[in-house]
């Protein structure tokens, strides 16, 4: 029996995935065995240009139906914002579907909220795409570190901004120059605001705090600056004591006396990082997130933290793991909350 | 009720995750939900010396009493080599436990008639450990990367190996020099032909290419060359060009016309790395792989590839999963093999 997908979304990472879903059909099922099926894609508008290889007969301007169509088992939600992606993933669980987002905003805002609805639906909220794109991450803090200690994630999580740093580093162009290249690229937006000033990672900095420490890590907890200010001379100033500047993401678990919660601190701006640091090496518009925890000692994951066929294929990722718990009435391993 | 545990060898990494677990209970259940119990430990020696938080009274020399214990629900392998960690392995899957092992040689003889069995008893066999120590690297291959289509693995999965090139590159000692530093550290041992000849690296490139590929590639299918041959005079040449060199094992997909399967070389020899790329900052005993996919690109892995407590950690790791396994009556995502 096919697993059956709602789509909503059709922008860059929603036509990737349908386009790495059609198109490796024969080995996702040799791989994973779970046959694929795209049952319906929701988009805003039925008349707006899409690349040619997204099925015209699967496209629906009512996503509501496709929330509750009782032959759909996963949605997964790629449209972004808030309203209505928040109502359709909560009635998707209501109507018993497994759910993969990669909405980041919503995430940092109602994410506990939207995974207790998951859990006493005893259905998955899977997000490996909503924190650095098509890197591992959630699921190896959530599965493998299940039992860590995690003392300090310490991530680039920023594309954008890793990219405008190290053009500033490397080729000793202004910021403005280096914005400049980065907005003809594609890495920024006309408005970069929500990159350069850093409210993109601290969403991101909010989710992985966390899944991290197993506690409820909102937006508005993120204490945050951007990299507006940094000039060439800090680089230089760098350089001469063995440093580079990097955009942090830093989850810190702090224990402290007669706590055995402990306290976290969870903040964006940027800091000096050694030249020797694994993270120095990040270049570009890279991702990479550094765990350190009491057993395991010092991790890094590294990759694409952004463009559609990384992102999609996190997304992936999820709808066969989703799948498969389906399949045996299981669900992901929830962390049980303080 | 817990989840009893059986642990076979009480070594460096076996004492570890001894006291991860007694140290970690209430850390672990609060994270995971899941209470673990340790039912026995069986060792070799009984009056061998063991760290003071070994419990004495659950030491047995009767390893097959254990795997047969019905009170006992997951198998821990860490005592390594082939006999008798093989029959005992056997013997608990057919005991309809889930196992989890360390042992990277007798994966890459035998992991396919290993795994094989499990998927006929419904158990899991789990083995993040046996590949870079603590990074959880098999399970992002094996779910989150489930229908990617790798193209290509390339590792430093030998922390003795590293840890000796590093010396070279950065203190320009010689090879024999960098070996004896390397044996003081206790990163190689008094006979190092296991990593300098890059055996230790050949197991672990098969048990890759077999996750990455979704085939049975054994040690025997690797070919191998190791460090021994490296001057300080290559290394001065590399550098002039802008690269390091590193011993890497490679684990390649090579499509070729008219065979959908197409090949596979899997192969660790030293190699010269860009010092841009990602691997050149791979420094001292420290393991990274880089893996090649079609939609996600380029990821990194890095971590600490050996040592007692990362690599219990990775054991814990997979115990957590087999446990919550169990407790749904599931399994691992087993590949369909070709």
């Amino acid at each position: 029996m096919p697993v059956r997908l709602g789509i909503l979304g059709c922008g860059n990472v929603g036509a990737s995935l349908v386009k790495i879903i059609l198109e490796g059909q024969s080995l996702i099922e040799s791989q994973t065995g779970e046959v694929l099926e795209i049952a319906a894609i929701a988009v805003r508008d039925l008349s707006a240009d899409r690349p040619v290889w997204v099925p015209r007969d699967l496209l629906t301007d009512d996503p509501f139906a496709v929330v509750t169509d009782p032959t759909v088992d996963i949605i997964v939600e790629v449209m972004g914002g808030y309203d209505p992606a928040k109502p359709l993933i909560e009635e998707a669980l209501r109507s018993k579907k497994s759910v993969v987002t990669a909405n980041k905003s919503l995430l940092s805002d109602y994410g506990e909220e939207i995974s207790q609805l998951a859990r006493s639906q005893g259905r998955d909220v899977f997000f490996e795409a909503a924190v650095a794109g098509g890197i591992p991450l959630i699921r190896s803090l959530k599965v493998s570190l299940a039992a860590e200690r995690v003392r300090r994630v310490t991530g680039i999580v920023n594309g954008t901004t890793n990219y405008i740093l190290t053009r500033m580093s490397e080729d000793g162009v202004s910021y403005s120059d280096a914005l400049s290249s980065a907005q003809e690229l594609g890495y920024a937006e006309a408005d970069p605001v929500a990159d350069v000033e850093g409210f993109d990672a601290s969403a991101k900095a909010a989710i992985l705090a966390s899944i991290a420490f197993g506690r409820n890590v909102m937006l508005q907890d993120v204490s945050r600056e951007g990299i507006t200010g940094i000039t060439l001379d800090d680089f230089a100033f760098a350089k001469r004591h063995g440093y580079t500047l990097k955009l942090l993401a830093i989850c810190e678990w702090i224990e402290s006396e007669g706590d055995s919660e402990g306290k976290i601190s969870v903040r964006v701006h940027p800091a000096m990082v050694s030249l020797t640091h694994p993270l120095a090496s990040v270049r570009d518009a890279f991702n990479a997130v550094f765990v350190e925890g009491d057993a395991v000692g010092e991790l890094m994951f590294y990759g694409r933290g952004a463009g559609g066929l990384p992102t999609a294929s996190a997304v992936l990722g999820d709808v066969i793991d989703a799948a498969h718990n389906l399949r045996f009435g299981s669900t992901e391993r929830h962390m049980a909350r303080p």
